[in-house]
């Protein structure tokens, strides 16, 4: 399979994408109220304290969860689960700008027209580019946190249930 | 507007995109059977030979273009231009990977289950987030360098496709 020159495909997300994703699942999972620290989130995915601070703070700078200081502090949801889509995790992570750039070579070269009126309206492989990934934002704006947690209703096993919701139960704060 | 921190949105694609789209663009404008230089589609765009060479030679690579050789000789599409994907050409610079690499921390953590088929099934996440981007995908796979002709024959100004047809006419080998 030919990887090209550049990257991977529609390039890829950052891995914090998926931490965020499914941090942000197990904040929609708990009561009212109550907080989950970095550290237990870390130690329900096997990740690191550190490098899942960095994500858990993208999520806080973009109001999806918030920060409850002190030493039985955490972090929660800032909405219900059916208010976060997941666009929004993805974005707080990755930022929002598209993915293809359009440096308007068209108008670059040394035949084409220096009238910039030529130019008013966005190059036609710009717009087909742009139109294409505004179907990938558009299905993750269309789905949101309460979407993962139905999912999960259905489709994680009756052990990973019990185990997982234990957990939560005992750190929950 | 929050540029979150790990990148850009759904990840910026290689700025060799525009470039590689551009050209194929032009290629499918050349007479069946001609060719034009890397040195004259550089000069077409702005850009520099060399920066252009290699996404070139990723598009001749992915058997979209070839290279006849020699002091005549440059860049033609294998095929003709209703059977060339915006797709291909962004795959054949950026890769063909994903844009959401699971790295199932779902079952890394201290209490998942170590059963492995409790894992069978692909995490519901990593669901989700391929099928919006398979959407992006399937909208440049429905779109070819003909439906890029056709729009420049609609979207051309007419003093453009004066020079740049002049330019064509006069530098196709």
């Amino acid at each position: 399979m030919h990887e090209g020159f550049g990257g991977n495909g529609m390039r890829r997300l950052g891995d914090g994408v998926e931490a965020a994703l499914h941090c942000a699942l197990v904040l929609a999972a708990l009561p009212a109220k109550k907080v989950m620290s970095g550290k237990d989130l870390a130690r329900l995915h096997g990740l690191s304290e550190s490098y899942l601070l960095k994500h858990l703070r993208a999520l806080t700078a973009a109001a999806i969860s918030e920060a409850v200081p002190g030493p039985r502090g955490g972090y929660r949801l800032t909405r219900p689960a059916g208010q976060v889509t997941m666009l929004e995790v993805v974005e707080a992570i990755d930022g929002v700008g598209p993915a293809y750039v359009c440096r308007e070579i068209r108008q670059k070269g040394d035949v084409t027209t220096k009238v910039k009126c030529a130019y008013k309206k966005d190059c036609f492989i710009k717009r087909r580019m742009l139109a294409a990934e505004q179907l990938w934002r558009e299905a993750l704006r269309e789905q949101t946190l309460q979407d993962l947690l139905d999912d999960g209703e259905v489709e994680i096993g009756d052990e990973n249930k019990r185990t997982v919701g234990q957990f939560i139960s005992e750190n929950q704060r």
